[in-house]
């Protein structure tokens, strides 16, 4: 049986390999043509996708899974709607394979250009959201990958699919099916294989909880981009402006609590508990908003809950925020080198000496001055669809877009240039 | 003792990434000044440097080493002298830290940009050469990263008394000495917990033989950035220009054999059997290369040795080629798909669409149009020194010099921005 799925996971590797070899040199507009016809599919099939998906909810609610995870796996048709407006988008994207990315010429006459490529076949190891299996695997074929998708079991029949219609959208281009596969089998074993598919696999992006992440960073032999933690700072500095500090701390914390870009802590410079903090403290009550707070902040208002040493570790995710007090600007990117996850960070100051330090020092992936943490994505930056968001410095870091979904290669041009 | 050496290497691992922390902000100025007061150190300690190499090359001829892997070994005045010639030459060069790599506005009046950083931590495994020692350090630390640097055991003491004059070219500069570590011992159980230090050290470099690269690559927790082999190939298409088929290929083969760009396969073009190979040969023969060939080859010359399928994949890294007649272009991307190495690959022609077809279809690292694959090279290529030349998709490709061992963030600019 383990070497069966083995087998099974080596083959799908080669087809991928194969594939891949292929879409290298196919054109934007075949791999729009694809796209296109997917999004048409999605929507014809729309009646078969959610009769799959009610399937999937029967059995969910029967295994009790809890309000929010029923919510991530539901289709209606809205948001069948809105998997088919987002494959028509990506076709919109520009095609990053074959730009130029530099270009010079040698003393000795030689040219030299650094091109786009396709990394390859990227794995894409996920949860409960279908959405994921279209949205994935077209961003995989429009940057020229091959796409070895593995949803989760809750959502297996509606991944089904939803995946048959990007299979009838490669076919309609006269592309090879190989081009996007999904992992027939939810045999929780298929995962370590795919893990272990070096030479086969040139990324996997697994989107999930943090045991998901935890587990492919851990097991895989392949490279992983991906974010284990969001542990968002935002940093109200002395010289921040009551206004701005309300509304980028609000917005950052309950915009949406469960994003990864949400806030999990609030540095507060120490200069500043006194002018700043009350205001915040009651617009985050007033929000509905749980406040855990240092020795210091407690006395500020009664309803502030002290924080334990774990609290500067965790992602919330939930409408809980902790709240430090810190020294200045230092002490701020202090705190974040020992606790925050490397994904985005933010100062409110009006001091733009300040700002530049603490963009300069603060080691995440996004680091921003007066505005939201919860602008941490790939649309909100310009860059169209995201399959993800990096905390790693490998590759690619912050969001993950069609161009982070590329390499290089260099292109020498001679004229029957030798080497003295 | 297992625990002691789990324990040392983790005390490096950490020292290293504190380091980095501090490096990532450090200027230009201080790093230069660090690489130009090791050159001082290097020239003015020659002596001492000569004495432990000496010692070295009697271990090495007692060890009963090859003349090429005592050349590698051994140092002079000459070579001490350009090992701190390098050290000037990489404090020449441009730093990447802080580039803005791509700046742009949002509607919503962010300004986005995203800046070159420090990867964090470089491992460096490497074998007899003991100016690795001096130029992997070098380099990561002008381009902000922190090293932590393996030397073979027959360069040991040679690597220890260059890595001193670095640690006092780091003190020169006010920088602490964590920034460019040796492991200390040869035991051979220090590698196998680097290549585990996963969250202390960012990237993997090996640079040495095929059985090194491959051990790091099957044992790394660590990404490797490397390229096993450089099975490269010069492809002689029948429209190919007579004079630059036998100028390139000669180079390419000839002028050096043991480099990892040295072209190991001749493709010839059925077509141009009897107009290109017969010359090409006799200039082959005649500057001594042993020439093995397929069953079409061998009646052209009585001195060919017939190919076996293994000379296909065989990186001789001699004066051997391996000549194999191809249908056309095609013919020549379908063995290259087949039997390369992802290194570098050339196309001989006169043909602009032929070599086009060849640089867009081959997936090596480097593709080359009528020139010699011996200019696969950070320094021709212009980038200054290299660490080595990747075949691996992620992260960098090619030759690895400065801007390849970087990664980048993201400063997000606002002015109060929420998002909606």
């Amino acid at each position: 049986m383990t070497q069966t799925m083995k087998d099974m996971m080596l083959d799908m590797g080669k087809a991928a390999k194969a594939a891949a070899y292929s879409l290298a040199n196919v054109s934007t507009e075949q791999k729009n043509m694809a796209l296109l016809a997917a999004a048409r599919s999605l929507r014809a099939d729309k009646a078969t996708i959610l009769a799959a998906n009610k399937k999937d909810m029967t059995s969910a609610k029967e295994r009790g899974l809890d309000g929010a995870m029923l919510d991530r796996l539901l289709l209606d048709d809205q948001r069948i709607e809105g998997i088919a407006a987002s494959l028509v988008a990506i076709a919109e994207l520009p095609d990053p394979v074959g730009d130029v990315m530099a270009q010079w010429d040698r003393p000795n006459g030689l040219n030299i250009s650094r091109v786009r490529v396709p990394l390859g076949v990227i794995g894409i190891i996920y949860e409960s959201r279908p959405n994921v299996t279209s949205d994935a695997g077209a961003l995989c074929l429009k940057s020229g990958n091959a796409a070895i998708l593995r949803g989760g079991s809750e959502s297996a029949k509606s991944s089904r699919a939803i995946h048959a219609c990007l299979t009838q959208g490669l076919a309609e281009a006269g592309l090879s099916a190989d081009c996007i596969q999904l992992i027939p089998t939810q045999d929780r074993s298929a995962v370590g294989e795919l893990l272990g598919l070096a030479g086969y696999v040139d990324i996997i992006v697994p989107r999930g909880g943090k045991s998901l992440i935890e587990r492919v960073q851990n097991d895989s032999r392949v490279p992983v981009m991906a974010h284990l933690d969001g542990v968002c700072h935002v940093y109200v500095d002395k010289d921040a402006d009551l206004e701005k500090a309300l509304a980028i701390t609000l917005n950052a914390k309950m915009r949406r609590t469960g994003v990864c870009g949400a806030a999990e802590t609030l540095l507060i410079d120490e200069a500043a508990l006194n002018s700043h903090l009350p205001a915040i403290i009651d617009a985050l009550k007033i929000s509905g908003c749980e406040l855990r707070g240092d020795k210091k902040i407690i006395p500020l208002d009664e309803s502030i809950i002290p924080a334990n040493g774990e609290d500067w570790d965790t992602e919330y995710l939930e409408a809980i925020l902790s709240l430090k007090t810190v020294d200045g600007v230092d002490g701020a990117i202090q705190h974040i080198a020992r606790h925050g996850s490397h994904h985005t960070d933010c100062i409110i100051t009006e001091n733009t000496e300040t700002a530049e330090k603490f963009l300069c020092e603060v080691d995440s992936a996004i680091v921003m001055h007066n505005s939201s943490t919860q602008f941490a994505d790939g649309g909100e930056f310009g860059m169209g669809a995201e399959i993800g968001i990096s905390t790693g410095k490998i590759h690619a870091r912050g969001p993950v877009g069609l161009e982070q979904l590329t390499s290089y290669k260099y292109q020498v041009r001679g004229n029957g240039q030798t080497r003295p």
